[in-house]
């Protein structure tokens, strides 16, 4: 019975590491399809974005499967909810990945982004896609310590993020108020997306110790002490 | 066996309407906040918010005695799944709620909103409260045709959220970049609200039904015809 769980429960990891592989690759396409305004780029990850969704219910029914298990013990239950709750992680991702290039459609052949912002966008798709990259690792692995540390990559994020609002708050933007509104979505978008990379880390966390982040950090910061 | 299970997903479905009440109530209260630049109100849901964590936390422990069960059967393992993913739409809820009382605490003693838009967001305000009790309801009833309406409140909330997007765009708008980019947030907590609402309704269809809600509307008209 225990093998069939950790096997089962390898294969929903790596499922779920695959679609967060997924959906880091939409948002890298979706930066460069909104910084360059690619039209074509912008349609790829819009109609590869079927694949994520079918993942999605795969990995709900693996989850079901393992459920389904002869009487998974309590920490087994737990792991296999937070699995629930990384399907819709990713999920989520792959659908702010979506947004993006959805608006790099909608203000093709125009650029959606007034060239001062750019410098912004690249680094912030950047951090995102280093962060999906980084959830498909931690799932994988299920190392608690490398899951925690997406906390990192998602504080530069914020960082960027404030940033960013405060030069669309300076007087001297002259960009008008249609770009302040898409760059407002946009940032929000690549900041969602973050947070939802961080919320898998935590989750792995728990999947692999059966603590919170925060009984971990305090479990460890003890054993050193 | 079966009694326990049912008894114990009505109190589930208690809390998680009891919830849905509450961020109802968050919401109704930012929303007068926001339009009235009333801060003692918009301190009041920031201190509020811990009973909506606090019951999220009650929730999940619920959901997870439930699975603990001795043997629930498939279509159980699904209920209580979806009782899961309901737990983490009411608490996004009550989190969207509480941002746009940050908002109206950051403009303090200024109105974050021109006058211009204020009708909109009384509206969208007036439509999430009903959404929210709307889902409390549905928890309760797992009436699955109510369940069902609840999107076509949406669609009002959808459709005053574009106009708002026509009225920011307009070359008449007047009120500065910094207000075009709290009013572009602004409309998004209150549209990410309504569409939490809606999946709730989708996932009481599928609580009370084991359908989809596609599938249980085909039924329907497959019955009718």
């Amino acid at each position: 019975m225990r093998t069939a769980y950790h096997e089962q429960m390898a294969d929903l990891n790596r499922i779920l590491g695959h679609m967060s592989q997924l959906a880091g690759v939409a948002m890298e396409r979706s930066t460069q399809a909104l910084l360059q305004a690619d039209l074509a780029v912008a349609e790829g990850v819009i109609s590869d974005h079927e694949q994520i969704v079918r993942l999605s219910a795969q990995a709900e029914e693996q989850a079901f499967a393992l459920l389904a298990l002869q009487a998974p013990v309590a920490g087994d239950l737990r792991a296999i909810v937070s699995g629930f709750q990384i399907v819709a992680d990713v999920d989520r991702m792959g659908a702010l990945a979506l947004h993006v290039s959805k608006v790099a459609r909608r203000r093709h052949p125009a650029k959606a982004l007034p060239e001062e912002v750019n410098g912004y966008f690249a680094e912030m798709g950047r951090l995102a896609v280093a962060l999906a990259m980084n959830a498909r690792e931690v799932l994988n692995s299920q190392d608690p310590s490398d899951a925690l540390r997406l906390q990192a990559d998602d504080d530069a994020m914020d960082d960027l993020h404030r940033h960013l609002f405060t030069v669309l708050m300076d007087r001297e933007w002259r960009h008008g108020v249609a770009a302040a509104v898409d760059v407002t979505l946009l940032g929000r978008y690549y900041e969602r997306f973050a947070d939802h990379a961080v919320l898998i880390g935590r989750r792995v966390v728990f999947q692999s110790t059966g603590k919170t982040p925060e009984q971990f950090l305090e479990g460890q910061q003890q054993a050193q002490a």
